[in-house]
């Protein structure tokens, strides 16, 4: 039987950043029909979506009246409300990821139990009710320096995340129901994306190896291949591989990892959707991650994760100080640069290190592609 | 200064088939606003398009009013009101490629002569008022068989061509303002796209080779790279650059050669935009033909055109004996193929070996893609 139905396929997804955005971008070489639930008219989905639907992805009127709408419903970010997507899911629409697994993944302190029921390596942790409670353990010494206090929910590129090095720290605590790990000595981080459909079938993509800006807390830069030892690679694509299986997926699943200093590769978080460090693939590697999850969810046939090129992939943020109607400096020089893709979002307002596109540099050789992203970096501007 | 001017630019593409879906999926990378002008609400490109205005791309004001709306005119087919686009490049909107050069291609007649006066190397040929003419000529021996009559204006994809071999082909010929060339001893087909923006900057993509299916006089599959010698492969790409330097023009050319069976390296006919021949570079090449067309009519840096990995490209065409609602067979199983890559138009209608979508294949070995092919060609059927 003919599994993809196409001119009558609807795929909802909610909420219409760039993933989405993205999403849809592979999802119209299928023509596949779109639907985009986002609260903004003006966000980057909604230009390339065949509909827009103006609703709140945390509400459960909104997502259980766009869900109906559609025959397949994903969703781009985690923070969507659950209970709507499972009460969809008993009505018979094709929710995918399941609900349940999104369920698990928001809280990341039920992630940190799930890798502990299932033998994922993760550094240690305790789970606290809140600041007082890791106070009182920091006093009792039964919490040592230097550790992470994580908010269990809600947490995005950063957020939610307070490094305590030393007491002076102490006043960085969040409020919370909180997750608190020992801090990784990193040597590196990598990122593996894997994705699985109905049938079990599962496949990953090559590892990627990032680089972060430590003042903004997000992804300065990401290398494919990642120069990591071969026995690192295969050890982070099967614990990636373990972890979509346990879970029994469909669509993609996105784990971050440390290596810490020993050279032990530990997950950090994972995320049940396109990511940005599988950005690059969409020019190199034969299926993009957004093809990928769409062959996931859909549960057809998963494609070829085979590099075409070597690839560096750097996010284009909105220069610090800048607030407002977003202007570009320097895309028609970096467009010049052999090898050079730009991707802008097509958000209308930019803020300090908001994410306003991407790049992805494609050559023969990963240092020459290293060399050219530099130059990229230092031309293009996202100012107001 | 920024030549991209993003979230403002408005692009206007005339006719919204296939080609100006594929043109526009690009464009939305950069953010670029797209306006497509079709006379058909349900068009492949209206579904992925920023606004879809209705609109008859053959009558004078419809395309004026078109033009107006946008800051940069292109157009994807060669039947246009030209009047209408010389008119509105009068009044400043930056029609892209120039009028000019589309009336020139328009009437195969002028091209052969515009051949003729820039020493581009041709099938010898004679233009003939009509069908009686030809007739009066082929009895007095002026005109031997084997010959070609293609009618100078309004043919596609095989349509307006009568092959007359012998005397007993005369009965197909078609009544028409005509070109009557001589028949080239064709060895093979290939296809040249190459590229030139403002500045004068020129690329060429690699040479592509073309399997036409004679009962539809439509490519049947095509291979990049070409098995070709150098020496050909250098040629091909010196005419199609000459031919874009001579034309001035801004944006894309397709140009077809026929190898004879001598050996040399025949123009056949040029386009003045994305071409079917150039489907591949969507996944195989690092600047696919759609992005590379932007940027020669943006006036933007051109980018590389080096191939990522050998490719096979098939058309999906409507079986025949079947014409209404489109279904089609084989999609899933011929996704479980490694590098297979599939387009649908979103036509919702089919007809007898109307393209109605592609199928690209990437291997590191150019005869395992072709292998694969066939296998696609076999598994997909398009029906109603």
């Amino acid at each position: 039987m003919e599994r993809l139905v196409t001119s009558n396929l609807k795929l909802g997804i909610i909420a219409g950043g760039q993933l989405g955005k993205m999403l849809i971008q592979e999802a119209s070489k299928w023509d596949v029909i779109s639907y985009v639930m986002d609260s903004e008219k003006e966000c980057p989905a909604a230009s390339v979506a065949s509909h827009y639907i103006n609703g709140d992805r945390l509400n459960y009127e909104d997502v259980c009246s766009f869900g109906k709408m559609v025959d397949v419903l994903t969703y781009e970010i985690e923070s969507v409300n659950t209970k709507a997507l499972k009460k969809l899911k008993e009505e018979g629409v094709k929710v995918k990821p399941d609900p349940e697994v999104l369920e698990l993944i928001q809280d990341k302190g039920l992630q940190k139990q799930f890798y502990e029921q299932h033998a994922i390596p993760t550094s240690p942790f305790t789970l606290f009710q809140g600041k007082e409670e890791i106070l009182r353990a920091v006093s009792s010494k039964s919490l040592r320096f230097p550790f992470v206090q994580k908010i269990r929910k809600g947490g995005y590129d950063g957020q939610g995340v307070a490094i305590i090095e030393t007491e002076k720290d102490l006043g960085k605590l969040l409020e919370g129901e909180s997750l608190v790990e020992e801090k990784v000595p990193i040597a590196k981080e990598i990122s593996v994306i894997v994705a699985r459909n109905e049938q079990g079938e599962v496949r990953s993509f090559p590892v990627v190896e990032m680089v972060f800006d430590k003042q903004a807390n997000l992804v300065e830069r990401l290398t494919c291949p990642a120069n990591i030892s071969e026995e690192q690679e295969e050890r982070a694509q099967s614990i990636a591989l373990k972890l979509v299986n346990s879970l029994e997926m469909s669509g993609l699943l996105a784990v971050e990892f440390f290596i810490d200093k020993r050279g032990d590769v530990i997950v950090n978080e994972i995320s049940p959707r396109p990511h940005n460090s599988g950005h690059h693939s969409f020019e190199s590697v034969i299926t993009s991650q957004f093809e990928q999850h769409l062959r996931g969810i859909m549960n057809l046939p998963l494609g070829s994760t085979q590099l075409k090129m070597p690839a560096v992939m750097i996010n284009l943020l909105g220069e610090p100080g800048y607030e407002g109607k977003v202007k570009y400096e320097g895309l028609t020089e970096s467009m010049a640069i052999e090898g050079v893709k730009i991707h802008l979002y097509g958000k209308k307002i930019t803020k300090p290190f908001r994410k306003m596109g991407h790049v992805t540099v494609l050559s023969e050789s990963l240092e020459e592609a290293v060399g050219k992203a530099e130059k990229v970096k230092n031309l293009i501007k996202v100012k107001a």
